[in-house]
């Protein structure tokens, strides 16, 4: 596997599946200083139990911190703790990775689920992102090299094949998840305008389907386990340059039709 | 034109902009016992002054209910409102046209900003196809025809060009406008959801862009008037069939890229 470069690396929704297999691959990487803040909402709670005890075993290197990406408030006080722990060096890699499910059609889906759903998958990586840009400015700066890369200052928002407007008819009936869709297609649009926005500071932007992969979300019908998944997302990632500013890929590398 | 038979037709944002020069069109139509519920948020406010003399020479043809996309109660009133006049025919279509813009790229969107242009944007046609899907549901009945059509049953979501992710790198640099594109692509993904939920059904979805136009939303460097639109739109619905169901197509009848 290519190795990551990224000095400093936040993850949202670190506590299981996905995310925590992503701390736990990226810890097991040697490299100099490198800070990984791992994020969950309840970092004393049960559900965070798997990741605390990685954390015990790799102090100088897991940080877990409280953000709840549903929480606007929460996800400053991040900010504020992750800045100061920061220094000139600033974040590389932002994964925003938490999100929520709900299965169900168009009618059988409330408005409260509507708004919930919208602003775990849409809202949190919004405002996770608005708040950490400058910390990935930093980033830019205390690189020195040109281009873009995972390495130096890059946002991973962590889509769907589901969000894929071409694909849906294929996936829907097998795995109905009309909010779930919504949103994810709304955040496929928002990692495209802010590649946009971002792309004269160097700051990359992609949207990384990880496979259907066998976790609370994913189901146990899916087709791969978190391992794999996550060594793909990891090589991927560790080869984005700025031709992939704004794609939409999957953890093979494959480019996703929208 | 090929001339629109459907009997009964909702269009929400009709007292200006396209959906009133559409309510414009239709009553120029002739066709026997038709009713246009023109929805607006505030029928008897100054912005509604055209629509109240568009309907004052049509008074058996138009009827003005007050609908706000924005609020759940006010759709839920207009349904109950909209059933009592519709009585065993039942919807033919529903134009979900009301929409609203902001100029602001990712990070000068507020949080405010951003739930609201969700609200109408998504929320609005989500749950005006709700609440008026037991109408849609009657006018199948009523029909007793195979097939979809907007003269039989049908949901148009009013899309733009700005929602499609594949020609945004073209759009966005000329039309900064970040909430109004997420929310649209979210709209999209409803479309084609919504199009395959209600497939066994025969209601059709299908998503538009009126083109370029010069209204308030467009404005004045748009390309088109609302008659040149509104006539392509018209066209294009009364061409529509069960081919079109869940399909993202301009005024001219082009399909978009996604
Ligand atoms: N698994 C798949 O097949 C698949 C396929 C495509 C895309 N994805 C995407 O991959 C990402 C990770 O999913 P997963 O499969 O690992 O799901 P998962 O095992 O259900 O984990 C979801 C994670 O998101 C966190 N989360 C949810 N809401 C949160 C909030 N408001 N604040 C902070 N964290 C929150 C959860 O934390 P709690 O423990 O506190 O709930 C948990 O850590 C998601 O974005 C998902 O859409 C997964
Ligand atoms: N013009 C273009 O170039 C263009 C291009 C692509 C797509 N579109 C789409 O076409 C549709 C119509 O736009 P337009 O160009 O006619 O814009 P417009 O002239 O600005 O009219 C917008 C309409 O939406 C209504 N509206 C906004 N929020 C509402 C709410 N909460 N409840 C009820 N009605 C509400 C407005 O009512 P009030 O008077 O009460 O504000 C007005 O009737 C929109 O969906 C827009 O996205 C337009």
């Amino acid at each position: 596997m290519a190795a990551l470069k990224a000095r400093n690396i936040l993850i949202t929704g670190a506590n299981r599946g996905l995310g925590l297999e992503m701390v736990r691959q990226l810890v097991e990487i040697p490299y100099p200083n490198r800070q990984i803040f791992a994020c969950c909402r309840d970092p004393d709670g049960p559900k965070s139990k798997d990741l605390r005890e990685l954390a015990e075993k790799h102090p100088k290197v897991i940080k877990i911190i409280r953000l709840d990406v549903a929480d606007a408030n929460s996800i400053r006080e991040a900010a504020k703790k992750v800045g100061s722990l920061l220094e000139k060096n600033g974040l590389n890699l932002l994964v925003n990775n938490a999100g929520v499910v709900k299965h169900t059609n168009l009618l059988d889906t409330s408005t409260e689920d509507m708004w919930n759903i919208f602003d775990a998958n849409v809202m949190g990586p919004f405002t996770v992102t608005k708040e950490f840009i400058p910390y990935l400015r930093t980033a830019v700066k205390a690189s020195g090299t040109p281009g873009m890369s995972c390495d130096k200052a890059a946002v991973i928002n962590v889509s769907t094949y589901a969000a894929s407007l071409a694909s849906v008819d294929k996936t829907y009936p097998h795995w109905i998840a009309f909010p779930y869709n919504v949103t994810k297609t709304a955040l496929n649009m928002m990692t495209v305008l802010a590649a946009i926005d971002f792309k004269p500071e160097e700051i990359l932007f992609t949207a990384l389907h990880p496979g259907w992969v066998k976790t609370e979300l994913g189901g146990e019908g899916a087709m791969i386990g978190v391992r794999e998944s996550i060594e793909g997302m990891l090589h991927v990632m560790s080869g984005l340059t700025e031709k992939q500013n704004g794609a939409y890929m999957d953890y093979t590398g494959k480019t996703l039709p929208w």
